[in-house]
């Protein structure tokens, strides 16, 4: 069955209310707000906040590394259900522009969903724009229910 | 003037004769063709050959990490042309699938053309099929004609 | 002149005078301290703080990614004064374990300080160990005074 | 049992006995030899051979890659042994300097050895010198037995 077929675990409603129940401390705050999902990819905004800023008034770098972190397991949690925890094992972030004082989107695309292993690329544009300000590829280990790390 | 309008240095076959000329090792033997450069993206193809398989009878991941330097290196000089010379700096490779012995085709797209430094990506599938089997992103340095390196 | 014979910019205590005048925001909650610096080198400590931790309660990866980007920072910054500001490029992170809910130690080492881009790299470790718990490389771009960006 | 009191499956000379055997290609013509082997580490050298040059007459970054790859290997199997096939996932290189035509020799140090992931890093340097000319981390998927990829 191709991935565009097959039934997903999650609604988006779904996944929202799931995300808000398991990790509180992320999403009360309003920051986050997941936009869509689909087959293999998910958009997630960054809602702009004075605490996001770096020295010289941009977006700064561990916001972006948050955003893209997140975005990535977004996808993945919406592809595997809630059975299996996805781990990051590793990131890789390029940044490209100082991005405004604005929201950040992040559109992430799937690459690959093994068994243990899920790899996607995420690309950062601020609101209203269409020029990339950061790009990251990031791999996720996926535990068999039960199995130990790594 | 946008990216898409300007004029660039190169031709598709100039680009081809300018690389046989100061990279004679590299094109000679036809491992490699350029099919396609564009704005901020270039198509590079690596024919198959038994030198590039590792064993199990799938393409090598050095012969995939040098078509995607290589390849980022095109669409590189297609923008800046000859007066400069890029150097790889850094480049992350993600190996998806086991490629089977057929040719693989990257396609590029730049992220960044800065002054000094060139990012991009490259999503390498074998030839008819759409499945990437690796993606890689490069940074490249674009040192100043006549400026020592770093 | 070898690297470790140069007069540096700043003493210990000049550097976190100074960053605690221009990052005020990062440097005011007491997160972070700087333990030590040397010649291409800094020790960088993240003070242990439940904001820190992820659900299952240990340390979350964008703490990591912050503290060894800080890190970083921190070891350029030393080695080449107020005068330039460097602006990370790119960032791979490599997450090995699972830090238990205590203060982490960021180890850098300069592996380049050229004119325009510095590399380095940062050992994780949790206070009281020797496991490394992540490992990051990062770019920085260094412009030169009154250069625009990339 | 800690890592450096473990019997670890080859000696040096059965080590390379077997790549001989299984990657004849890679280890026919001495371009590469092992060095030395130890817990979590390996030390292998690429022997100077004008085919591993670039244009201006130093070591190319396609070369630097391969060994990377390979000394991460070499050092994986000599833990794992011949009963599991490691496959690279991701490779991160940075390039710090043009190295002379010399020999190379990679240092690698294992960080993580998990079950079904290992991620180690590489230092090069040429031949007599303590300069580093490219830093590399690769991520090394563990298939169990009989296990299907990914």
């Amino acid at each position: 069955m191709p991935h565009h077929a097959k039934a997903r675990p999650f609604t988006l409603d779904e996944l929202r209310a799931y995300l808000a129940e398991v990790f509180p401390q992320v999403w009360a705050r309003g920051d986050y707000a997941i936009e869509a999902v689909g087959p293999m990819s998910a958009t997630v905004r960054l809602v702009y906040h004075p605490d996001h800023l770096r020295p010289g008034g941009t977006i700064s770098g561990p916001a972006m590394f948050t955003l893209s972190d997140l975005a990535l397991y977004v996808a993945i949690l919406h592809e595997i259900g809630r059975v299996k925890l996805a781990v990051t094992t590793s990131l890789t972030i390029n940044f490209l522009r100082k991005p405004e004082p604005r929201d950040l989107i992040a559109r992430v695309r799937l690459m690959k969903l093994g068994k243990r292993l899920a790899v996607g690329e995420v690309a950062l544009t601020s609101e209203g724009s269409d020029e990339m300000v950061a790009h990251a590829t990031g791999t996720y280990s996926i535990p068999a229910k039960g199995d130990a790390e790594g």
